[in-house]
């Protein structure tokens, strides 16, 4: 069910709140190529955003909750790219909740690394070959850190190297063991380290799982194919690299089976600002509004 | 028992085998430094290295078997940088084989990947704290490539982003598991995945592993600081960061125990052309020669 | 007048010969949001490239004439990428030689240093503000020496660190005083050094001048206004920055004028493989078919 | 005349203000290898660093004039990092005022693109073979712009592609011009033009001048090999690297020219924070103190 109408063929117009961080910056530049959608940068303003026919906030974690609810309560149809809101609303990650984020007039969007880690996962977890504990080892660019300078965005500390971060307790482990729980209908734990890696955009993900029955790499390439068949996001790819990610709304995925050691490794590679914030917020909004999923989102991604 | 016997403070000559590659261009530089072990660049044949007092093979994989197994009949010590020799020869990982290295002839050099995922978890694994298999999320910078170039070591292919590669079977695999097996008494089995991140040195590895005990944040961070009391070259630090292991011959190593989902993480940063390399390799050669085990290895690393 | 005549609105077919190269790949993603223009890859192949309605040569230097010869022979209108044609061809800058451009059937797309240092300089030689002698200092990403593997674009070669090349009579020495030397009607001579930066894509040129009358910073910023006022792909910018350049056509202008000095700095930024090869030579193909200018070409840079 | 004399064989002690800084890091890291010289971290204190034998100031610019002067009222040999001392005290370039140097209790170390600029046009400006004015195109790694996270130190701002800043009337510029002028012995005019490069360590010079007289490039190098022949830290090169640099004390050279535009260029590649500044520092310490001036500085730069 379509909650929010817009004529066919009319623009309408988004409201984006928190314009001037990386995601509000995003949004605008994906906006621009949009053939049905105006973006215009707004204070973080019910009375400002409630003119829009959508609005996205994209401000700091911590500042949408308020601003969230008065936008629902005046039921303007909201996207929300912050962590404030992702247990009590629609959880918007198409691949999974298509049909609920398409009758939501409040929608959520996940975490960058949920987003990779959890389209990863899925087609392992909901179909029971792994047992219910995951690996995930994440990289990150530096554009996920946030736009505010700080000593560990500092150029001199980020480049040249590698380095884990927020070892234990990362806000987005919660996440993805609720998404990855509900997939499997039992409980799923998730050990998750996030790493800072030395470029812009782009994020990868590595996740490891055990084998719970017998399956080989033939199973698993074929499991993929069918599981994203239809989705217009995913690729699945020899190898995903996020160099080739940058700038579009692609994940990248592939699977491999390690037999022997009855383990099983899949990894995703995503544009952090796009799939992973601004491209799956559009991409929400175009569902929320009734219209073509992918439209203003068909750009490919740099290969350079 | 000490093999070979230098007199004290005599200048002792080590001949280098591939000195044009990276390993051999690095023993180059610290040797520069070293008080007691002159470096000369020799053509890889074994009169050349038998006027030495000890030789470094630092030639491509595949192509230092036959000399090896030469200088050994000829009873010149020589330390081998290549994968060829590991299963052969003794395994010069100092922290695990101090005794054998200082008693042998004829000495493998790990891998860098091997030295950090085995430094990482040897206090683990030795003390049965977690079950028998392991994953290992490797990411090393580009210099670990090698030298020749290709199109995956081009700039353009491997600047601003990061990408799995060779996701199953990669021989450090193998050499991983074998040492781990050895301290355990029993099989372990690795579940491997290296990366290629955009910088010139460091490695990094992040082990997870499942806990077959009771175990907590305390405890491990006491077993390591009590496992590495007097290595000279293991630092447990409060974040691993390859930025600051470079040039150095140090790994720096951190723990953390996750208790709510009973898995234990292990990381380890060192700079894949020293302690995964070069700087291993003379670690070694002074432990075969009866030297100071840091004789000119003791420089920091670039702090930046 | 116009040479080549597509109907309106039909849609046109080029040939891409060097598909594979940077230039190549990336006319490739231009012309695939391209509203009039359809790319396909062909073989350097006179018969294969002569069923299209225009040929774009991105081969290699010194493959391109022959085949260019015998294209423009066969009547098909081409744009050659490579520094072959450029002085027996229609000069393809559009900002200086649009007629002549639209009215050829054969036009030889500028160097990537020459675009940026003639849009750069070109208010300044025009008017006669400044000596004949000009200073331009380049910098350029590694994308600009081209895709093949060589030990000077090795990652560990050009990561971390910035080096001239090339330091006296680079090719497009020459190409820069012809151009200038038109626009002045009288001989400009230009010392050139280009310099090879850390990262992908991008071209900064600093140009340095001695002014030859009254000048000040006031008249530069009017003068700079006036001459690009049309100019749909070039900006004058508070400061030019290839980082937000990157995947857009446009070129970023700066003039600062030194008075006690009694000199004048021009910069340009552009993205190498967009303004200074495929996106050029796109912009040129709209302008010989008739078409809108910018067209498939009004996509902003990554701002990131 | 050596001003200052310490017992041959005995350990002087330095006192560090400002140890947090780049600058004051690196001195540390530097004076850790330093035969004759311990370095300790002091707070900003007249008392605290007269107990020394001799103080450097790492303090940001305009902080430590009024404590530089108390030092140098309390005879404790100092040597000012900053900008501020640089008019009024010994100006500390070995290559240029080395004797001035060894017998002066106040130095002002010079600033990072003057270091690399001074030394690449000496020899040039000295013998009368260029005009008065010469062009000075900077490049610095991000270091140079300090630890303080600001907005354009932010990794996001500065990696991925360069940019210009500070266009006119950078304060190296007068320095660098007062050095010449003095060399010249008449006016000298510098256009300098410092560029953001996205690397760590490292600073490249391009400079420019117009011949005066009849000039080649045999005349250059060898005017070059003749002028720094007794120096130890500055090399003629046939191309200078930032890359090869790092981490060490030295200047390498190199000077082309190009006579049918009667222009030559010199270049200058240094680490920024070694010979651009901690390391030129301990070298005038070393000359203050009536030490080898190598001492603690003979450790080569990293080659990758």
């Amino acid at each position: 069910m379509q909650m929010v109408v817009v004529a066919p063929q009319a623009l309408a117009t988004a409201g984006i709140a928190g314009s001037t961080g990386y995601a509000g910056r995003e949004l605008q530049r994906l906006l621009a190529a949009h053939p049905r959608l105006r973006g215009t940068a707004c204070t973080a303003d019910t009375r400002a955003l409630a003119q829009c026919d959508l609005a996205f906030l994209a401000l700091p974690h911590g500042a949408s909750s308020e601003l969230g609810r008065e936008l629902a309560g005046a039921r303007v149809p909201v996207v929300d790219l912050s962590a404030d809101m992702r247990v009590e609303w629609t959880y918007g990650l198409p691949e999974l909740h298509r049909d609920a984020i398409a009758g939501s007039a409040a929608v959520a969007n996940p975490g960058c690394y949920a987003t990779a880690a959890i389209l990863a996962l899925a087609p392992l977890v909901s179909e029971g070959v792994i047992h219910p504990h995951v690996v995930v080892d994440g990289k990150s660019g530096v554009s996920g850190a946030g736009k505010r300078p700080t000593e560990s965005n500092s150029f001199c500390q980020a480049a040249e190297g590698i380095a884990p971060y927020a070892t234990v307790g990362h806000h987005h482990q919660a996440e993805i063991e609720s998404e990855l729980t509900g997939l499997r209908g039992s409980p799923v734990t998730v050990t998750f380290t996030p790493h800072l890696a030395p470029f812009n955009r782009g994020l990868l993900v590595t996740a490891y799982g055990r084998l719970a029955r017998a399956f080989d790499q033939q199973a698993a390439t074929a499991l993929y194919a069918d599981h994203y068949a239809d989705e217009p996001f995913v690729q699945q790819v020899e190898m995903p690299r996020t160099h080739t990610a940058r700038g579009g709304n692609g994940c990248q995925l592939a699977v491999w089976v390690d037999e022997p050691r009855q383990t099983v490794i899949a990894a995703a590679a995503i544009d952090n600002l796009v799939k992973g914030a601004a491209g799956q917020a559009v991409q929400n909004a175009n569902l929320m509004l009734g219209f073509d999923e992918t439209a203003g989102l068909t750009a490919e991604g740099l290969w350079l």
